[in-house]
């Protein structure tokens, strides 16, 4: 009954973490009352969000250093947020540029202070095949920070090695390939993902920042916007998305049964090649834009030969109970998100009709 | 085997909107997913959002002149965020004081302007036990807005005769007594309320804009901080917290269902007469600080003889199937939360207990 769900966000999630949210929704743990209308002060509560943070402490083995955030707003409203918090009067932040998304939080930040371009790879279409190898970044060494994102939704491209700051902080958007796999957290300074991609509905959005960083903040901006008001109140300053915290809780405990962040690194890197793989042997009939080393794990983005062949696709695979395959708009085609929660057979059952689509259609 | 809630916020819900988001949350209207893991630019969720939108239209009778919208940070985001967008630099603002969440908004806006205090009515130990009158009010025809907190959860005071501010726009928080009963939204210009009270789960906030006043709001403030922004895209800009709101609209399918805004005056009129009934019954044993003009329809605030059975209090009733009547920190006491969802038989049963615990302890 289920379909299989490639959206590219929010996307599906963990059955087992679904169907435990499910079984508890009218009384969580013999409260009486379902996680939603608990009051974020008592201990049922409490403990989920406690819960949720030493899970996610646990499986990225986040040193002392870092503390993690639960915040609202997306991606979007940290675009504006890190430049309000680390960006002061005469300041400038180093943007590397790789898509859509690291073009909104740059404009962001240029109602605020003054970035500047490290690095692009857009080419004469305005579109991205690739992400800037570590010799082509043009770092300022006195910028307040460096802004990079980890993984593109729209065009396909992730970094695969991430870039090296030196000794400038780096802010990260990981939004669409966070705990894709074993991260070394000590290498950023603030990194920031919205749950709906690896992690767990839209409305709730997960930050992991250095606390000396943290520190640097400014302290002249509204407080509710200060990171490190947040961080002082464990995430419970004002009241938080607390359902959403709840499912994220879910995911994070489907997570360790499943081997951890390595177990998501095993599924997802098996998903990957026999995708690509796909891709490679029917280059005759697909084409996959993006560069070989820039290929993303988690957004994997091919054409058939034609406009007219991607729409029978998509709607040809919705009828064999896959949805969510239509490109995005800015960049066409079909696009396949491979979130954690997409298993292995999932992705056997797409090549096996990739396959049969190239032989009918070719 | 559901306990009787009296929490603060966030709050109990509605059964039926419970058990719906229960029996769908696998697979929400045959589509094999749930709501949470559908896109926001796919027709199953738009067609929630609209619901919702245009649900709160009808339970409100909004009128063209005004848009709904959905946005996160709860009523704390939106007291940055209304100085950000609608004071600009040598203009000020009037502040109307009645409790906590009007001193937070008023904090806030110091940071981003020169707000100045209309009216206050904090007595000498820092608190309040009442709403100004309208003659009371020092208003600045000249200021760019008014903000007001239309009931004070804390303090259990509340506007039963709105202010009236002229031709100077007014904003007012109402997230603790929002669609209580019907409200002509025609007065105002700016209405918001995080939805945990008396809508849905926390992650969410409504908001409903005078579209003139929304207009001249400020555009060198980040783009994802304009309230403009979120209309122009009828809150679809950046991903919404589509699970929270599907939420809110089960809880609107509800309130209509049970007579619209007229059912629920009626419901938590004769809640309020029923408990402040008792409290004006038993006031050899209870008492009740706040002046009766002013007393809250949805936290009604008293104390027992003593701090200590304050607490016996609040475990008796807890194991009567009771729960989150401790009063807030700052205030201390008892307080009771009656928002929608709390059914008139609710308030039966507590009034039983209150006139047992009198007897008993009396």
């Amino acid at each position: 009954m289920r379909v299989i769900n490639f959206s590219a966000g929010p996307a599906g999630l963990p059955l087992p973490a679904l169907e435990k949210a499910r079984d508890e929704l009218l009384d969580y743990a013999g409260t009486g009352m379902s996680i939603m209308e608990q009051s974020h002060r008592d201990k049922p509560y409490e403990a989920v969000h406690r819960d949720a943070i030493e899970r996610l402490t646990r499986l990225l083995g986040i040193p002392d250093t870092h503390t993690v955030l639960f915040l609202t707003g997306g991606a979007s409203a940290q675009f504006a947020l890190i430049p309000m918090n680390f960006l002061s009067a005469g300041q400038s932040a180093d943007y590397v540029m790789t898509g859509v998304w690291s073009e909104k939080a740059l404009d962001e930040a240029k109602l605020l202070g003054t970035p500047r371009i490290a690095a692009t790879t857009v080419n004469a279409d305005g579109k991205y095949t690739r992400v800037p190898t570590q010799a082509e970044l043009q770092l300022d060494p006195g910028a307040a920070y460096v802004h990079s994102t980890s993984n593109n939704t729209i065009y396909g491209t992730q970094f695969h090695t991430m870039i090296d700051t030196g000794s400038v902080p780096h802010v990260c958007d990981m939004s669409s390939d966070f705990m894709w796999r074993p991260l070394d957290v000590r290498k950023f300074d603030f990194i920031y993902a919205g749950a709906q991609k690896n992690l767990g509905p839209s409305g709730v959005l997960v930050a992991i920042a250095r606390k000396e960083f943290l520190a640097r903040g400014r302290k002249d901006i509204p407080k509710i916007f200060r990171y490190a008001t947040h961080a002082e109140a464990d995430s419970l300053y004002n009241t938080p998305p607390t359902l959403a915290i709840y499912l994220v809780r879910n995911v994070l405990e489907w997570m360790e049964g499943q081997g951890g962040l390595p177990g998501m690194e095993k599924r997802n890197t098996r998903k990957a090649e026999l995708l690509y793989g796909a891709l490679d042997r029917l280059t005759g009939f697909y084409t996959a834009p993006v560069e070989k080393a820039s290929r993303s794990v988690m957004n994997i983005v091919f054409r058939t030969p034609s406009e007219a062949l991607d729409a029978v696709f998509v709607t040809e695979s919705k009828k064999a109970g896959m949805i969510g395959l239509k490109g995005h708009r800015t960049a066409g085609g079909i696009r396949v998100s491979a979130y954690n929660a997409v298993s292995v057979q999932d992705i056997e059952t797409l090549v096996s009709f990739m396959e049969q689509f190239a032989k009918s259609h070719g």
